[in-house]
C-alpha cells in the first residue's frame, strides 16, 4: 500500500514541479489551438541527453507515444524503472548521445509537466479538467516548435517516434519541412483507422463510465476514476500485444495455482498480467490526459490538409525518410506504413522503409528488435554523413 | 424512454415466464457441474422449428453463441428483431425446416428462460447472483443433453453453432459421439486463447468495476450496472469485426456533422454505432450471466480431457464434420478451425474444412456469405442421405 502511496505522490509532483527541464512560454506568448483556443503561458517539460554542437546541427527530437512521456533514456521519477527508449537511445546506442543531442518534450495535454487538463487553469485557480481545449498532434508539433526555437535550433538533424509519436513525426515533416532533415516513423499511420477509433472509444468509455470521473472534475472532487483507467489500459494493453506473442508469453498457463478455481479470479497468468498492467497504469498517467491524447490520435488524418491526397501534404519535401513496420503489428499494421512511404515516393521524397519481421506486436518498436537497430542507426549514419559534410 | 422500460421489463419476464417452451427438470433430477456442485430442478428454455419424424432421426440441435439465445429463426420477443440466424435456418434454408427438426436451447448460465444467475435460488428466495455454480461448455451439453433425452430422441442428425456454439459442437462430439451423426463447427475453436482470454477479462473487469454491479447482487439491490456491461459490449463488438469491414463501413466518417465537435460527442459514425451497440446490449442481456458465459469460453480446453491430444478426444468417432472458418476472422482465426481438422484427421473421422473468403470478420458466420451456406446444406444433404438410407 505504501509504495501506491509513494507514486501517487510521484505522480502528482510532476504536475507541479516535474523532474525535467520545463520551458514556460510568456502569458503573451499565445499558441493556436486548431480548436481555436488560444492559450499562452503554456509549460513544456523535457529532457536533453548529449551535447548541442556549436553549428546546432546534430539535434533530434524524439516524439513519445501516447503514454510515454520526456523520460526516454533516464530512470523514471514516478515509476523508478529505465527511460521507455534507453535500448535506442543513449552512448553508443542507435541515436547515439555521444554524437547526437536528444530532445524530449512531455506533449501538450500531457500529465508528466506539459500543460494539460490536470493543470491549473489560472482564471479559476482549479485544474482544467474538460475545460482544457482539445489538443491535436499539430498542437503538440506547434509546442515542441516553441522548444526547438527557445534551444535555438533551427533546423532537426532527426525527428523520430513510434504510434503517436509516429504521428508527431509525420506532422513536422509536413508542417515545418525546411526544419527536418530526416525523418523516422514507426509503426504508425497518416491517420486513425476506424478500428483504432474504436479502441480509444472503448477505453474513453470505461473512463467516463467510472463514477469516480466526476464529469472530469475529479481532482477538484479530490476522486480518481482507477477502475475505469485501469480497463481502458486494459484494453489498449490487448491492442499493443501481438495473438502470437500473447500465446508464447502466457498460453493457457494458470497463475499460482494448480486448476481453476471456478470463480472471477485472475486463474491465467494473462489476467493477472493485464490487471497489473491496469492497476500500475493509473499510478502514473491522469485520466483526462488519457481521453485528450486518445482523442488527438483519433483526429489525426494528414492527407486532409490536403484535400485527402497525402503526397501533397509532403510535395517538395527535401527531408529524408526511414519509415519502419513489424509484421505483427495489428494496430498500426505495415499496410498503413506502407501507405505513407507510397506517398512520400509520389511526393518525390527519398524514403526507405523496413518492415521488421517480429512477432511483438505494436509494441515490438520500444522492445530489442536487432533489425531496428540497424536500420535507424544505419538511417542516421548515412544522413549525418550528408548533413554534417563528411 | 418508454422503449427501454418497455424491452426491460420483456428481458425480465423472460426470467420468469420466457416466450418459449421450458423443460423443467425434477428436482431430484440433479446435474453434476464441473466446478462440482450438483443442481436439480434446472429450467432449459427453448424454441423448435419444424416436426421430428416418426424415426425420431432428422433433429439438428443450433447451438448459440456467447449473447445469442434460443430464438434462431422468429421474431425476438425482447428486441423484436428476426431471429439471429433466421437467415440460415427455416423453409427451403440451408438447415431446412421443411425437412429437419431443428432445437435450439437457451444455454446453462443464460438469461432468457433457461437456470443461470439471475434465476432464483430456491434456497434463499433471492437471485442467485455469484452464489450460482460455474458454468461450463461440458455442462451447458450436459444440460442439452437432457432436453434432447425429454424430446426422445436418440442420435441427434446434427449439431451446428459458432463460436462459443461451435465450442458446443465440439464437446457434444467428445462426450456423446454416438448421440451426433453429423457435427458442424463454425468459426470456433477447440481451446479459448491468451487474446480471447485477455478480451473476455477485459469484459468482466469493466462489469464488475461499475459500483452498481455491487459485488453480484445488484438484482436484490435494485440497481443494474448497465455502463460496465455496455462497456464490455462495445470491447467484445471490435473483436467481432474485422478492420476491412469497419473501414468499408464507417472508415473516418462523421456523425450528423461536418466537422469535429473538439471534444468527447461520438464524433465518428463508428463512436456512435459502439455506443449503440452497447447500450441496446444491457436491455437483453443480464450483467452476471455475461460473466459466467465468458468464463465459460475461457475454460474450454478440450484437449485437455485427453493430456493435451486433441485427436484422442475423437479417437474412433463415427461422427461426420464439416468445419467452417472466415478469411478475416482474427477472434477464431482459421489457424484455430484446421488444429481440429488436423485433430480430426488424425483421429480417423469424416471431415470436410470449408474457409470461407469473408471481409467481415467472426461475425460472418451471423451473416449472409453464400459459399458458408452452400458448404452446410451440401454437408447436410449428404450426410441426410446416408443417414436416411436415401
Amino acid at each position: 500500500m505504501n509504495e501506491v502511496v509513494t507514486s501517487l505522490t510521484a505522480a502528482a509532483r510532476q504536475l507541479e514541479a516535474p523532474d525535467s527541464a520545463v520551458l514556460k512560454l510568456a502569458p503573451e506568448d499565445c499558441l493556436e489551438f486548431e480548436a481555436g483556443a488560444r492559450l499562452g503561458g503554456l509549460s513544456i517539460a523535457y529532457q536533453t541527453y548529449g551535447e548541442l554542437n556549436a553549428a546546432k546541427s546534430n539535434a533530434i527530437l524524439v516524439c513519445h507515444a501516447l503514454t510515454g512521456d520526456q523520460h526516454v533514456a533516464n530512470v523514471h521519477p514516478v515509476t523508478g524503472k529505465p527511460g521507455w527508449w534507453q535500448i535506442l537511445v543513449g552512448p553508443g546506442k542507435p541515436v547515439d548521445t555521444d554524437r547526437f543531442f536528444v530532445i524530449c518534450a512531455n506533449v501538450l495535454g500531457g500529465c508528466m509537466g506539459s500543460t494539460g487538463p490536470a493543470s491549473i487553469n489560472p482564471e479559476t485557480g482549479e485544474p482544467w479538467g474538460l475545460d482544457f481545449p482539445l489538443v491535436t498532434i499539430r498542437d503538440m508539433v506547434s509546442a515542441q516548435a516553441r522548444l526547438v526555437d527557445h534551444l535555438g535550433i533551427d533546423t532537426l538533424f532527426a525527428v523520430i517516434g513510434g504510434s503517436m509519436g509516429g504521428m508527431q513525426v509525420l506532422q513536422w515533416a509536413a508542417s515545418y519541412p525546411e526544419r527536418v532533415f530526416a525523418a523516422v516513423p514507426i509503426a504508425t499511420a497518416a491517420r486513425h483507422s476506424s478500428q483504432n477509433i474504436a479502441f480509444h472509444e472503448v477505453g474513453r468509455q470505461a473512463v467516463m463510465a467510472d463514477p469516480e470521473w466526476c464529469g472530469g472534475r475529479y481532482l477538484t472532487k479530490g476522486c480518481r476514476p482507477t477502475k475505469g483507467l485501469a480497463v481502458a489500459r486494459m484494453a489498449a494493453h490487448i491492442t499493443y500485444l501481438s495473438d502470437p506473442a500473447l500465446h508464447r508469453k502466457f498460453g493457457r498457463n494458470l497463475q499460482d495455482r494448480e486448476q481453476f478455481t471456478f470463480g472471477f479470479d485472475a486463474d491465467f497468468q494473462i489476467e493477472s498480467y493485464l490487471r497489473h498492467q491496469g492497476m500500475s497504469f493509473v499510478d502514473r498517467f491522469d485520466a483526462n490526459s488519457y481521453l485528450y491524447l486518445t482523442r488527438a490520435m483519433d483526429y489525426f488524418d494528414l492527407a486532409a490538409e490536403a484535400d485527402g491526397k497525402l503526397a501533397n501534404v509532403f510535395m517538395g519535401t527535401k527531408s529524408r525518410f526511414c519509415v519502419v513496420s513489424f509484421t505483427s503489428d495489428w494496430l498500426f499494421p505495415t499496410e498503413e506504413n506502407r501507405k505513407i512511404v507510397h506517398a512520400l515516393n509520389a511526393s518525390g521524397a527519398r524514403v526507405s522503409f523496413v518492415e521488421v519481421e517480429s512477432d511483438k506486436g505494436h509494441d515490438a518498436f520500444l522492445l530489442n528488435e536487432p533489425v531496428m537497430f540497424d536500420a535507424i542507426s544505419g538511417f542516421l549514419d548515412g544522413a549525418w554523413r550528408v548533413r554534417s559534410g563528411a
